[in-house]
């Protein structure tokens, strides 16, 4: 099993947007240093918590700080860009990187986002994602066309001897996407298999990830494509530490404030508590801290999390490519939250997949 | 006189992406190191020679490793971008840059760039770049507002205790703007006197130059404010080196071999190059890097350029505020470039700001 990181991010709203920025920038050096395999951004305009609107100047900062960890958007929401100068401004990050590049892509799903582009009716967004990743494919193939589409217009010119043009294609003609899906059936995960992209669940219950992890196979198998659990992404918390105390502690101080302020009540809208919590008996309102460090999060010494996680992928019937950790505010004292990155990366991952491989076999 | 850098960039077409994005965070830091003022970045989406379409990620990328300097893009092309994203963009990196940012704006003057967005008909360019700085100035104050325009939609969502927004805002709530201009008379310049905008004349003769000052000073006039020639940039290559023989050698490798392959052609194609050629006689045939070595650019030992310097402002009628440089392509051999940067900031400048200051008194 690799292990990623997704910086959503969830910073504390009194952050500065230079605290943000370097938080991002250096969780990024940090996790590279570590062996994390990948590090993605998210993209929200409005959010409080969630206080990165642009994504590619975290991971343009990094690139020069970084040599192997690979980098993504996640999400770029295509609705509020135009495709051509986005593919262009993608096709070139991963041409800076030399193929360290993803990119994830959505569609929006905050109202308040929307509103700065104008648009109050999101039911389009979708149609409008569709239409982005067709003029953005065409743009990265940097051969003549012309579009006039519902939503934008877009082209490429033909070459003129006496103007050559600058090779725009992204690194090695090929831009590897992925998308994110939270609710089951997931649609966002169908169309990730229909259409090769990476598939990352954002862990709510394993009832869900199941059904992700079917979700994609079928619409893989569909597309013709030959579908394993390595391509998955699965999203969740995990905190380590020397012993489950500490490991505790410091997540309770950190994911749990996050949790306690923005998360819960986000997925209660979202109609996806419920799913996390193991318990349909459970009333959310006595979900607190504590429960989640037990029950929703991985918390614990090295072989408590590696425990966790093999009981984890027993429930899932196996193993799968990619655990993404969230990363979370621990600007004012970052060396704990780092140390549990480095024993999650370097001491739980390695004693794990000997297990992932015998039970994949 | 402050010194500062243009990274439009000249840099040779076969230099890769992560040589062009290397080569202009390097050229920012040395610029920064060396007490320049200001380092702009341009943005072109298809030329071979001018090879960055996204300036924010340099800045971006430059913005950790340098303290005192302050960035902008020169210029984001308006019609191309959604300009509520890119309002969102450049406030985020104005809070990261702790106010260290200036935006230059422009409608964009490259078929080969607009056809990419499916503009076949540049003609709209300027009524897109004036709604978009309409929309722009809106999201920056975050108050609610609805924008149904000719080009986009945009707004501003309303306060909702329960979920409330991240300040959008630019650095200090204010967004210091910049426009270049290039042919005389200047729309451009004078849409900056207009709106407060900096002007950044790119130098094409002294003639022009005149005329940019006067109109400049103008619309200043007519829209109640102040001008003094402070506030203008003046954009033109200088080359300094020990001795007059270095100087001229350093100058011809590099800024020569980008006028001969590809500014001279581009300058005979806007019609500016007679302007700069100071002698109507002179066949543009006969202009070689020799010539614009001694006519054209600033090249010499210090002394040299500082004479240089004060017989050119003597003919513009006193100095000016910010004196760019262009950058230019000395990736295999940096030091010499980086040298002749240096003596120009911290020789050559400071030996003629009490000329400046005793002419302008």
């Amino acid at each position: 099993m690799q292990v990623g990181m997704f910086q959503t991010p969830f910073v504390r709203p009194e952050r500065t947007p230079k605290q943000v920025f370097d938080w991002a920038v250096r969780q990024a050096v940090t996790a590279d240093n570590y062996n994390f395999s990948e590090y993605w951004v998210g993209e929200h305009g409005t959010l409080n918590w969630e206080g990165i609107p642009s994504p590619e100047l975290v991971i343009a900062a990094a690139a020069a700080q970084t040599s192997k960890i690979k980098f993504g958007p996640l999400a770029h929401l295509l609705p509020y860009h135009h495709p051509a100068t986005l593919a262009l401004q993608t096709a070139w990050l991963s041409q800076i990187l030399e193929g360290r590049y993803m990119l994830g892509v959505a569609t929006g799903a905050y109202p308040t986002d929307a509103a700065v582009r104008g648009i109050t009716d999101m039911s389009k967004n979708h149609a409008m994602m569709l239409e982005a990743i067709d003029i953005m494919r065409k743009v990265w193939k940097a051969e003549p066309f012309t579009h006039e589409g519902e939503y934008w217009n877009a082209g490429y010119p033909a070459a003129d001897p006496k103007k050559p043009l600058r090779d725009t294609r992204p690194w090695n003609g090929e831009m590897q996407m992925a998308m994110t899906g939270l609710s089951a059936p997931s649609p966002s995960i169908g169309f990730a298999g229909t259409h090769g992209f990476i598939p990352a669940s954002v862990y709510a219950g394993n009832d869900f990830l199941r059904s992700h992890f079917e979700t994609y196979r079928e619409n893989m198998t569909k597309a013709g494509r030959t579908s394993d659990r390595s391509a998955h992404r699965v999203v969740r918390d995990v905190v380590v530490a020397e012993t489950d105390a500490e490991a505790r502690k410091l997540a309770i101080a950190g994911v749990g404030k996050a949790w306690a302020e923005y998360l819960k009540p986000t997925y209660e809208r979202f109609g996806v508590l419920q799913g996390l919590l193991h318990d349909s008996s459970m009333d959310p309102a006595d979900v607190d801290a504590e429960y989640l460090a037990e029950h929703v999060w991985i918390v614990g010494s090295p072989e408590t999390v590696r425990q966790k996680i093999e009981a984890w992928f027993d429930d899932l019937g196996g193993p799968f490519g990619t655990l993404l950790i969230y990363s979370h505010d621990y600007i004012d004292n970052p060396e704990p939250w780092e140390h549990s990155m480095d024993l999650l990366a370097n001491t739980v991952a390695p004693s794990l997949s000997k297990v992932a491989v015998t039970e994949a076999a």
